[in-house]
């Protein structure tokens, strides 16, 4: 007999939660028990998202957590900033496995997070148990995680894009540059005006220059990479489209290196991963080959006029970047396969 | 142990047939075991669609009626206009089951075929034989036919959303109209310049006034329905998004009748079907909440100043308007559980 | 020497009256000296709408209607509906001239304004004194006029592109519906969800069938054109795009006529209307090559199997539909040529 | 009494000629005299972009350069690559004032030229003669000009990005590194797939990393503001609107430097200039507050943790970065005031 994993999504009428539902509604493995949102108590997801209709129509509640410890083996928490405060320590006190898309679990120190959030950490002693979720990084340390922080949307693009370059040695450890490119679903479900359809479409812009937080995870694990302190400049770009991450990221080479060379260090190192694609030279990556997907894809160019390498990079900001990497975290977590649940092609059209 | 079926899909690399493609290679019950590209043979199917890397490297072959034979248990033909005349009575021949999405295999009558298509139908015998495959209306005859016609992407939303009325007696047969409007999708895979960005982006337009082949579909199914000649007129417009039909359907009411009465007579008609969700009077359908699946939605208003129902109605042209379908279809005929590899939410975002 | 007209904006910060800004600022024969926005006092017009820096930086003020009085000519009120009730009678009392772009003042009688709007008339006396400015019909009342109605976006769409068949009585008053399709700069500057890029973007839909305000303009003037009263089935759509309405509207024949005999009547009736493109027998209007321009376009289709003729129309919602014609009747109420500061060719692209 | 500049627009049927008829419509001191487009010589341009029916209906020309040169004291060649190399000579040779939107006389070297184009320059001998129409960098020179370059969309954006940074030694000369965003209009007129809406919409990539033409105009005059040798890591990148040009630039500095102080240098150095607007530290530039003018902006932020700066600018790559910039080049050539004709706010909506 097939026992099922009994999971929860806090915060799950955000954007981020929901895609998480969308995504166990089909996972072959799991059986949702518990959907948490504060401001749809009493009613059905499917009221909420219509397009859950007769395909989930399970009832939100409040939150409770002897509730959500009692019928949950795992819970996904997507709740604004500041939310999971007390939320996690409480859940996590109860034994229960906790993957985070705060940004509150995803350091190795609470200086760090204290530098870019201008604010103490709430649980320091859990955060020094909570691992980085990471997938293609962290995978042994996040099989026996209790609390994984799942990476952000941008961070997780730009990671994974310089990584193994700078673990290769390849490229220089100052002057890296990360010029991202966001779909408009990273704001989140949001009544601002500047997120108004006549306000966005149309329309591109620069926002959050040299001080979006996302620039302390990609230093932190880029620091791993090369061994070192690395510091980079990260700008965070809106253009009109609901989904997808582009990442245009430029480093400095050692030496001069050839397109082949670049290309086996990449395949190299993400060998055996089925969720990263890796382009040929000559061939750059496009965000809609990702959307409604967990892949992710790298392309890149040497410029040997300049010795300086560009990678462009691509995923799916609510699936890798969120909601898919969280069950991807989930699976590893619970000894499953890894592709469990998504593994499909997207959206494709 | 469990014996897959194998399908082939021919014509995969427009857009009709890679959404079948893509539906399929997480249907649970089959294995791809062909796929067809006059244009691509040789290539990897992955190659022209790159969001299936790692998913479905599958190569396109070029059309071989035997090879079909051998190696499939029922075929997709996803063929354009013209090319699937010669295609399909070979494969017919052999005995393969057939899906065919084109407009060869709809009617009742070669009559109406070649009046609409102004050509002499193809096969007229293999016409004769082959059942309209709108699977909430004809699901008896689809369980035990060879060949199935899948409906076109304007006639699924228009059909179903006026046929419960005219059966119920409810709407009078002359005066009916139906607006309809389709995203780009709906044009296929073309490089024509009417269909590039910047001239289809924030653009509008009617087409096909009073002569779209669609009609003739409508009409022989509301035939049916009314059991009685129906004619319709019936406008296609293009809207700048890729996926979606929106059709708006007025009918003047045989007798002043309540909102709730209606809504009673598409619940009772549609009772038990997965895919048909009627809304509620006072709710409206969106095409977004049905966009990447099978569901269609119906909503209406009766206008009692003017003895008149106006229903609304939304597929994805591409889903449940072609592909999903198809699959529905498959499903039926192959004695599965029709909601087999098709009951997902769609991509809500 | 040239004396400029001075005009002020009421309400200038919505969608419809920053519209007429931006008009009014290249109109060779008007001087804008007054901004009025409730929102935002004391602030640079070209703060809240940055297109503007160096083109106009006037600077917003609170509404005062003796300081209105001292410094226009005319005004143009583009305020929220419910706002104009006391400000419009107090300007229209010091002899300013007037076009108000709320509905207010766009009905014969004031009747079948509070059947529609479901309160009682503000101003009812001022309401008999005021023209509707349709000013391809209503030319020459608009001429003299003290205040006029700004016509609806829906409206101006839909009765001129019926008018000319039912003064022609080549169509029946009975079974006319207009299926109108509109961007969403026709919601105005909203910061409702519904109107996020997220939720608006790759989705259309109907809203309030059957009971759309913008019916009953449309009914009043049709039933002049008829000469008879006219109730009409009218359903507004929300479709993708920023700027556009694109009506399709149905009508019974009278009688058999050929396409060329309506392009006449169509031809005949507009003749000298520059703002009015009338397309011949097989080519439709589109959305996109009135953007941004006072220009409406007609199209229209016999359909002599059904006895119907449907009718293709578009204008820009925001131009043609609210400002453009405010300005065109400005033009005309001032004496200036009709075409003055509005005579372009739109966006194009 | 007035004379009007006679003028011509050859190849006025791709996206950057019809803007520049649409600009040129409404000039108040020109007369359109000739249109040449080889691909609809006999229709009217009105048929071919229907946006212009009433109000510029002139017929298209096959080139002509007798008839050219006698009825116009200026033409704008906005000819595809490789189509001016005949002609231009010719016209030039008749001493008939040329704006060319092409790519050919932007140099002030052939052999860099060469270099980026693959191929000997045309006509070497009047490339020498010809004039780099970056208005607000060689105004002077513009104003005795026979043949003016009219610079690229790319270009304009990101060389009046980093020119004054450059020119006030605040940077260093290496490691300038260009990301750039451009809408889909910048690819022109095409069929090609990759520019179908369904292609484009929803989907974001970039594409000819470290060799795009356009890097090598940034280099020359870059150069030219550093005296000094000047190379860029110049990358283009399509994103899914019509309209718009986003250039976010990253260089180090040579020393900390205040936002402020960065305001006075850029401030300074455009005063007076009408089409450019700097924003003051804290507020970032959007694409929409220039789609459809001549108006270009500037932001930065200075990131003190890296010694970097970093520059976001925006234009409207068809209006500023082609026909609008060649209008203002037409303007200073004829003794205009810079400003006549294109001094509007642009869309804004």
């Amino acid at each position: 007999m097939n026992f099922m994993i009994r999971v929860g999504v806090l915060g799950a009428t955000g954007y981020a939660g929901i895609e998480t539902v969308r995504i166990l509604t089909k996972h072959p493995e799991v059986t949702i028990t518990k959907l948490v949102s504060h401001s749809f108590v009493g009613k059905k997801i499917s009221d909420v998202y219509p397009a859950f209709k007769n395909v989930c129509d399970i009832v939100c509640d409040d939150l409770d957590v002897d509730d959500i410890a009692a019928s949950c083996d795992i819970v996904f928490t997507a709740l604004p900033h500041g939310a999971s405060k007390e939320v996690i320590p409480a859940i996590y006190a109860k034994g229960v496995k906790i993957v985070d898309l705060s940004g509150d679990f995803r350091y190795d120190s609470k200086e760090v997070y204290e530098q870019w959030y201008g604010e103490p950490h709430c649980a320091p002693e859990i955060l020094e148990k909570s691992v980085y979720g990471l997938c293609e990084i962290h995978r042994d340390k996040i099989k026996d995680a209790t609390l994984v922080g799942n990476p952000g949307c941008y961070t997780t693009c730009s990671i994974l894009a310089l990584y193994p370059l700078l673990k290769a040695g390849v490229v220089k450890k100052d002057n890296i540059i990360i010029d991202a490119k966001s779909g408009v679903t990273g704001a989140g479900r949001t009544e601002k005006l500047p997120y108004s359809f006549c306000e966005c479409t149309e329309n591109s812009k620069a926002y959050k220059i040299a001080t979006h937080r996302h620039t302390s995870e990609i230093e932190q694990e880029l620091g791993h990479a090369a061994n070192d302190e690395i510091l980079v400049s990260f700008t965070p770009h809106l253009i009109p489209q609901k989904r997808g991450i582009l990442a245009t990221s430029y480093a400095n080479l050692t030496e001069d290196i050839s397109d082949e060379e670049i290309y086996n260090i990449f395949s190299e190192f993400y060998k055996g991963e089925y969720f990263i694609r890796i382009h040929e030279p000559g061939s750059l990556p496009e965000t809609k080959n990702v959307a409604g997907s967990n892949f992710m894809e790298i392309g890149f160019k040497v410029d040997h006029r300049l010795k300086r390498i560009v990678v462009s990079s691509v995923i799916d900001n609510l699936y890798k970047g969120a909601a898919g990497q969280a069950v991807q975290n989930m699976n590893i977590m619970m000894g499953l396969d890894e592709k469990t649940g998504i593994d499909n092609p997207g959206f494709n059209l």
